[in-house]
């Protein structure tokens, strides 16, 4: 479903605003209504002792698709912290890219229950790499 | 309880070997028996849209003084993977810096089951900011 | 995808040991390969204190339909333990039935990722009132 | 610290109103602020398919535990709901009884994050089997 511009435009200020996804070099892919796609190259900045992709970055990586899903569907004045999130690890994060979808699986006025999805890219294709589920609150901005 | 040196050597060459490490600027504070503490300054690089810490800062803390946790009770040929962690975020991390405190709370030859805390400190002192539980799997190294 | 005989049988022979199963009035609906549903009424001795059904009755469909979609993605000679599962409560359980359906995310011979949902089933429909994620271990049968 | 009589009522009517704790032969051990003990014992109905406790049980346990732990930090009209618990189970409910400890990691107006912790006793003594870490969200009442 269609955003409106107001809620596309307060997500990508807010993504904007994160150093951290510059760090890591994730940027936006698309956002639609309780759908936000990320990803990002597995930069060598990002690694864990075996050459993999960090669990870091696959956690910013799904945490933050999983938040913005849970913006799409909260009122506009609203901004969105994350109460909770597990994550289960499936698989080395082989590859070049990381592509993580997060969706709202429960919308609520007081708690958004999300679930990203994180997948590995490389030339032999997509490999599921972590499963997030989560619970995003909405708050009242400054 | 002492370490022995072969595992904190062990663990200090898994923590040079992380990349993502260095660009948090994580460094390891202290290694016992059953418990690691690590630390790191609140970089320019690593924070949210807020100025605060980033939630994938106090991850990529929680988690790895978890795992090396882990790892000081396993045998000593073994490397360890994070199979799940969940990440409760209790307050923002504001302040300077962070600090990370992983520990054992069931060991298993199959499993070991760790918690972690993460506090943010700042001139007014330390405020818990984060708990992580989760499960670490024994791995046979390469 | 058909299952074999030999582990119906073993999903129904274990199910039918399970006096737990028994007090809440749990059945098996349907057994496929990686996905399980099981349900059962809301029986009068398992509400919470607005008359709901209990939480521990939500997690006995999710956790057990779960487990037992692990083990139809398992050798036939193993059996299969929880290590860990979290609920994400959508809703309360009003209504008349519940239904767990629970399914592999991804198998592996040393762990099992799994997912649940569960629904409550009234005049009005079903709704989704629980997700589950979880993570499944196989062990040697005794 | 020393619970006003008027939260001990409450905690006593709601859990004297939950069916699933009769069912169980629960009971209330004590309560405290930001702490409450639960113990059953593990009836011939409430067992896995290996005769030991059933993961519904230790859930109910610690749940509950968990929830009554916040309501003695949470105004007086509030009720109690649980969004979200992980649970890692650590080893098999054997013995005779089971005892739970909920405790209160981080008061809040909006969410109360808490742990507990589930232990089983025999003739041998207590023995930790399970930790759940969960997120509370304090609703007006009825």
């Amino acid at each position: 479903m269609d955003l409106s511009p107001v809620i596309r435009k307060k997500i990508s200020d807010s993504f904007a605003a994160q150093s951290m996804m510059k760090t890591m070099a994730v940027e936006i892919v698309n956002m639609d209504k309780g759908l936000v796609t990320l990803a990002s190259p597995i930069l060598t900045g990002c690694r864990q002792q075996q050459g993999f992709g960090h669990a870091a970055l696959t956690f910013a990586l799904g945490d933050t698709a999983a938040g913005y899903a849970a913006l799409t569907v909260m009122p506009e004045d609203m901004e969105v912290l994350t109460a909770e999130i597990k994550v289960n690890l499936l698989a080395p994060a082989t590859g070049d890219r990381l592509r993580a979808e997060g969706r709202v699986i429960k919308p609520g006025r007081r708690l958004v229950v999300v679930q990203s999805d994180v997948y590995a890219q490389s030339a032999n294709g997509e490999k599921h790499i972590a499963m997030l589920t989560g619970t995003m609150v909405p708050v009242a901005t400054g």
